[in-house]
């Protein structure tokens, strides 16, 4: 991972694109039992869009042909710095192919022209899942979504982790019963509470946001409550004394969210009302991942409820989404992960003579076609350095063609075998990751 | 696959990225069956890189950031155009880390700014697999290469195909012997029989190449011979008496590769010397793949020998590498192709009603830890339809909790289950892609 010529573009060797691969697959496995549909969105888009939302338009990498003519009809495009605007604009295109409520995964890489530094790169994979409504969008995804956030990370066993939730309309309607008037800048300054503490976040709201001194305190007040037991923080927030419809109305929603979850994954998901994440779309339900034990690395994953996606003529999309940090969380697994070997390959087929590789290649075929990946190897070189081959790639059998013999080279055992019949054990037919960052913390 | 909105970047619906999933799928398992280690490189170079293939960098997609600020450094960045130069960069970075000869598979998208048509994008999807050796690199992996396409090929069940195959050295050995001095010019325009016809070919050669009108004609009679018996072939090159050593290298080279290929997956390789791919640095085999029902569509796989991949130091790294065109044979697959249903779910479980939600999550969650996809029902609408909702999505079972019934929705055929123990058939399972194309041509 460390491997960049390029600053921010992170390259791998082969045994770490294994690790990556499986964490990849666990996604998509994860994802497609939960009933997300696979999509893919072109890496580019027209700049138009990009800058739709215009708070990141500043990352965008624009593009141009190196040997455009004159007279080139020029398309004004740029790479995605997310999943979320390309899957908006492909809702909207595709909206009368789809089944709604729509859930899709995606998982690509975005680009971004940001300063590299430790988790952040310029190009980087991203898993996002999103269920997108047509017109509406029943709560109950808001509860499913972490869960499947939840569920992912757990087959990962990346460790133990935090999915940190909040509700929009909690602070919105507690701002709002206060007669708080900028609710977006008092989200905004409370987002800032672990940087800049809560002395400066009270002043802020009140030199800059126009709160009173009281408001202030009160905001704080809910910013501080946190905890996984539903009917607890439904009870330390009304004993604040605010009441408003819409505080009311979120207050409902976390509880079920946090209900549901105590229920179907204990100890995973926690409420915690400083939550704000800077995006204005939220409407719901907010969330934001950490690992326990590398909280510094920040969010690995965060997604939240929006009213709209996108809309198109008299159709506006809802939806809910979370959007997992891969290139991120990998970045730090990757530290001490292990993984068995770099190659797929479980048997090295031995080559006696040169004239003899057609026998060995055969061998290797037979294996192969029961699923055993088979390599020959590179030359009939002594036996003792088509050894060393496989050594050096971590394969763990060599055969021997001459009569049939498949030797452990990491135990010296050697046996007849028959390449119809022969299987290794299961646990060395594929390369094997391990993040033991995640076994140690267990 | 008609679905862009943006010429030249095809997009895909749900149902179709199953499909190409499916793809992706068997080539890496193949690729990784015989040997090859994963790999992806960043989707930047610079543009020194990638000038250095200088034929083709009239189609590179440059990149600059859109708010760049005037003191900003600069990387001058492109996106590649194919996965061989980044490949070669990427060895001489890391071939401390790297076991030769090096194997690796790389699937990733490409960018070419060129003009779209009908199989030909602007972004598309290529799988490469490449060996390449560190000084040297021996012959037989040249005819692994094609017989490794070819088995993936097989494996995609996209209907009948051939590898075409030729040698470099048996064209310039022929050329040599013959005496004519521009080998490059005469391979280009040999390169051209299809296009041009050989009356044409001819005329080009004499007034263009400056070849006798009886180089010319042998060099077409070369050209016209094809066939996968690797001793006529021999034999009908030999008669046609030109000699040379860098000829008598080449056939022997091509007519191992025949006798493999014949032995191992009979008609599945064809010798045919007009073959020459205009890439200026194969200098051995060279291989050309063909769908026979689509032969308008081009080549679907291509590559070759290569001495130089790289150079570093006093370091050469020669190799032998095929790409498959994964887009351009999806775009024609997917005219005819069938997907069982564009989302993984196998079961969506009802809901009697929302204050019982809970009890269809459990149920869900249950049949999942099994393996199995679950769903459940967006609403607690009625049960005809929710039944409706699963149907218009292809999924085959509903599951009523109230009774813990499940349904076959396509038969009507309706049991008592536990979800601890009940499992769909298997063919039910997962999506199936059916490339009926493939099928109807076997």
């Amino acid at each position: 991972m460390v491997r960049s010529s390029l600053s921010g573009f992170p390259e791998l060797l082969p045994a770490e694109r294994f690790a990556e691969l499986s964490i990849l697959d666990t996604l998509r496995h994860t994802f497609e039992l939960h009933g997300f549909s696979p999509l893919e969105t072109r890496a580019v888009e027209t700049l138009d869009t990009l800058a739709k939302k215009g708070e990141t338009s500043k990352e965008v990498y624009s593009l141009s042909r190196v040997n455009a003519q004159a007279g080139d009809k020029v398309d004004s495009l740029g790479l995605h710095f997310d999943l979320t605007v390309p899957f908006a604009r492909y809702v909207v295109e595709n909206s009368g192919h789809l089944v709604f409520p729509f859930k899709r995964y995606q998982i690509q890489k975005v680009w971004r022209g940001e300063r590299p530094q430790e988790g952040r790169f310029r190009e980087f994979t991203q898993a996002d899942i999103d269920v997108v409504g047509q017109d509406t969008l029943p709560f109950h995804y808001e509860v499913e979504l972490p869960l499947v956030m939840a569920e992912a990370l757990a087959q990962l066993n990346v460790g133990q982790f935090l999915v940190q939730v909040n509700n929009r309309k909690v602070c919105e309607g507690f701002y709002r019963g206060l007669g708080i008037e900028d609710v977006a800048g008092t989200l905004r300054t409370i987002d800032k509470l672990d940087k800049i503490g809560a002395e400066n976040v009270a002043r802020v709201l009140v030199e800059e946001i126009g709160t009173t001194s009281e408001q202030a305190e009160a905001a704080l007040r809910l910013a501080e409550i946190a905890g996984d037991d539903a009917a607890a923080i439904v009870d330390q927030v009304r004993s604040l004394g605010v009441t408003h419809h819409l505080l009311t109305e979120g207050l409902g929603e976390l509880h079920d969210l946090l209900a549901e979850a105590q229920s179907r994954r204990p100890g995973a998901v926690r409420a915690v009302l400083k939550i704000a994440r800077g995006l204005d779309y939220y409407t719901g339900s907010v969330y934001e991942t950490l690992l326990v034990d590398h909280e510094d690395l920040g969010s690995v994953g965060g997604g939240g409820r929006y009213d709209s996606l996108a809309t198109s003529g008299k159709k506006t999309y809802p939806g809910v989404g979370v959007s997992i940090g891969v290139t991120r969380l990998l970045s730090r697994l990757l530290r001490d992960a292990e993984v068995s070997r770099p190659v797929a390959t479980t048997v090295l087929v031995a080559v006696a003579n040169e004239e003899d590789r057609h026998r060995s290649n055969v061998i290797a075929q037979a294996l192969r076609e029961r699923g055993i990946p088979a390599d020959v190897a590179p030359s009939a070189a002594k036996f003792g350095k088509q050894i060393r081959y496989a050594d050096r790639l971590g394969i763990p059998f060599v055969w021997f063609p001459g009569d049939n013999q498949v030797k452990d080279i990491r135990s010296g055992e050697q046996l007849a075998a028959d390449p119809i019949t022969w299987a290794p054990p299961a646990d060395d037919l594929y390369p094997r990751t391990t993040f033991t960052q995640g076994v140690q913390s267990s």
